[in-house]
């Protein structure tokens, strides 16, 4: 039994092992606890009050403290709180499965349930080469993923991420994935080695799409099962899609009979102001990976939505997709889940962060008058805001100024300014990720801004 | 909205991708579903009673319907409902560190929260390539798992897992693991190819511990990383340790620099009547790899435990585990398992399961009498009745049996007779797995036995 903070402090110092976390941070502080959290809002072990500026980790679209998605649950729970989705079905994934069906475009009507995003990923991969290996083209296995993107943690998800620093020390991961460009139009010049494109977003955006055909020609299109995608790309620093992008790329894994995977682990559930981010975006994938916000994070679950296409195989004939997880579609969390999309509806979600979308963009851009600020991008309720050294050279920082401007100490000024936020971006943490939950309006955006003001201006000076 | 079996069914049907599932079953029966739990008891659609004799998926340690579990979920969902465990902690998952610290034996004091058991065996391998990378040995990536052992699904933990047909159709995978033969001493003629050892547990225990010794040597144990063993090995039929086998085990780990990975998504949190397994064989490995029981399943969790000695490499010198899980260490989740180990300790939950285990082998010894049973084996609440076709020569049945004699119409038998439990082996499904939740007693015990003889016989006539 605990009961003051520094026992638990002491406790966490002792047994705990925080998620990408460096520990040495802590040597001669106290670890930071979040402890309560309302609406928009978290709270610390000191009282101390944060605006939740990325939704815990992009997935409390609802915000904290929804009475209604712990009553949800506790109501399961007393009826089923477990059984897995193995030979059985439970009557909350079932229902869930039907809500998600129809929210999915196009022929996307099966859904298989995960604990998570990474499990997702997982199924999609193993599907698309079990397919494949099904309909009489077992070579395709390979999948096409892009520079700087990440798709989890697993092996099979980490060998898709595209972050070479996750994957190095894990190597040997599972062989066959190629990665292609992504759509970092602010850093096309980069991207294309200079390409004339660059400076035009429709061209790099079809130069991009191209590259990934060029790559599935180059390994061979009966090697290649599957090229993974997120609409709006998270890690990198929010990469949006160039107009055109995903229609021409649809085009291509068509002709190469390729499935195109749409990550939402990130997007999906209203991040972008459509239930799903292809839908944002107009494009049909053959599967969607989903997580996060499906239940606003109150209890853990994935799916991974499938074409019906995909399932035909496995419908009929005694073909078992050999593969699945204890946790997955847990039925309190499917419960949640309803909940969640019960208040989407009742509450107009979608249509509240597509009206403020324009709002959030334009009190970000006010940020344009810093100096640091090159970059501000995004869609919905999902922006990063770049930082440069010089704005019209677009120059990035050192490695060693990405630490002592922009690492530790920048995130803890902007706790200090009252933000919870995070920083990505390949070449360090350039860019400032701001996604808050999908309930906020224009004072929570104003509020952001503010903060951002303060502690950015206060970077630049210490250049 | 669906308010009728028939809809529901329907939607199951049309929607829903069960997990290790052949959908085929259902085209003229409806999907069967669990929609209720109470105690040992589960519910289908019909108001049908079963015996829960696999606790789910070995996960409903406590049983179902436990309120005081409901209640601390509820409870913690109101303060804090989601946050991540990146970069913060929050107080249910440094309590829970704690406690899971103090319940673990030697120097396992680090607590690596997951959201379940592919999560948590991805992370201790990916652990165990990074920690040698720090410490000079960085070609030490590659793994030992045993013949037919399931560790997961996920990329990572599929390489380990040692059932060929879970994994071919997805190769290639994760390259570099390795199988050692398992402990199946039953079967030991076959295991060891006819060595003279195979009519002495002790022998055979021991050969198959430096089995694992010798392919360390073949392969060089510069390129080893670690071993995955279970405590009692779940897939290939709930194979126990020959007495001797760990100890000799944690010998040729320490002479190869190589960890010893427990791996106890099954066997963990009171399964054999100890909290861990490896307690109850008396080994010491550098890592527990944990889910299912943690909760009792009421909120999906997994943990990995490592020892000081793993941590050392990330405690001071900025060096990060480049690893996590958004839903690993969910805050309602750690209360929740918390909760559910106040209840283990109050009610004596493992006391419970040590003070019954011979009652419960003698009554499955009971099932001798019966032609078909050739061996009952197992420990704590955790047996295996392997079935045969020729008791004195142990002749397996063969495939074209086990599809007819023990396939869906003998899952459905057990149904029939009042009893929830699965089939295991890798030859066929021929070994029944009766893993009941750890407060059952005597005249559950009687009620599995009961179900099982009527149904055996059956089957037997049917040969």
């Amino acid at each position: 039994m605990m009961d003051n903070a520094h026992t638990l402090d002491d406790v966490a110092r002792r047994h705990l092992w925080l998620h990408f976390t460096d520990h040495s941070e802590f040597a001669d502080s106290p670890v930071p606890m979040i402890v309560r959290g309302e609406g928009a809002y978290i709270f610390d072990q000191n009282g101390r009050r944060y605006l939740d500026g990325i939704s815990g980790l992009l997935v409390t679209q609802l915000g904290h403290g929804r009475t209604e998605l712990v009553s949800a649950a506790a109501k399961q729970a007393q009826e089923l709180a477990f059984f897995p989705l193995w030979s059985f079905a439970h009557p909350t994934a079932v229902e869930l499965a039907g809500r998600i069906a129809d929210a999915a475009p196009g022929d996307l009507n099966r859904v298989f349930f995960t604990s998570g995003g990474s499990e997702a990923v997982e199924s999609a991969w193993k599907l698309a080469k079990l397919y494949f290996k099904l309909t009489g083209k077992p070579s395709k296995t390979k999948v096409i993923s892009r520079a700087g993107a990440y798709h989890g943690t697993t092996h099979g998800a980490l060998s898709i991420t595209g972050i070479p620093s996750y994957r190095q020390p894990y190597e040997p991961l599972v062989p066959g994935v190629v990665r292609a460009p992504n759509t970092d139009f602010y850093r096309s010049q980069q991207v294309t080695g200079d390409l004339a494109v660059s400076g035009d977003e429709e061209a790099f955006g079809r130069w991009a799409a191209e590259e990934v055909g060029r790559l599935i020609e180059r390994e061979g299109a009966d090697t290649v099962a599957a090229v993974f995608v997120e609409p709006v790309q998270n890690s990198g620093g929010c990469l949006t899609p160039p107009p055109g992008y995903f229609a021409r790329l649809r085009e291509i894994c068509d002709t190469y009979d390729v499935l195109l995977v749409s990550d939402e682990v990130i997007c999906g559930y209203g991040r972008l102001g459509t239930m799903f981010g292809c839908q944002k975006f107009g494009y049909l994938p053959d599967i969607i990976t989903s997580a996060k916000g499906l239940t606003s994070g109150y209890s853990p679950i994935g799916a991974m939505i499938a074409s019906d296409r995909l399932f035909e195989p496995f419908a009929s004939d005694g073909t078992i997709f050999t593969h699945g997880y204890t946790f997955g579609g847990h039925p309190v969390s499917a419960a949640v889940a309803l909940a969640n999309l019960d208040i989407f509806e009742r509450e107009g979600i979608l249509e509240h962060v597509t009206e403020n979308e324009p709002v959030f963009r334009s009190i970000l851009e006010r940020l344009y008058d810093l100096p640091i600020v090159g970059d501000v991008r995004g869609a919905g309720y999902f922006f990063g805001v770049e930082l440069v050294k010089d704005k019209d050279k677009r120059t990035v920082f050192t490695a060693e100024e990405c630490d002592t401007v922009l690492g530790g100490r920048f995130s803890q000024a902007l706790l200090d300014a009252g933000l919870y936020c995070r920083t990505a971006g390949d070449q360090g943490d350039r860019v400032v990720q701001l996604a808050p939950p999908l309930i906020c309006g224009e004072e929570h955006f104003e509020e952001i801004e503010a903060a951002l003001r303060t502690v950015l201006s206060e970077a630049w000076k210490m250049l």
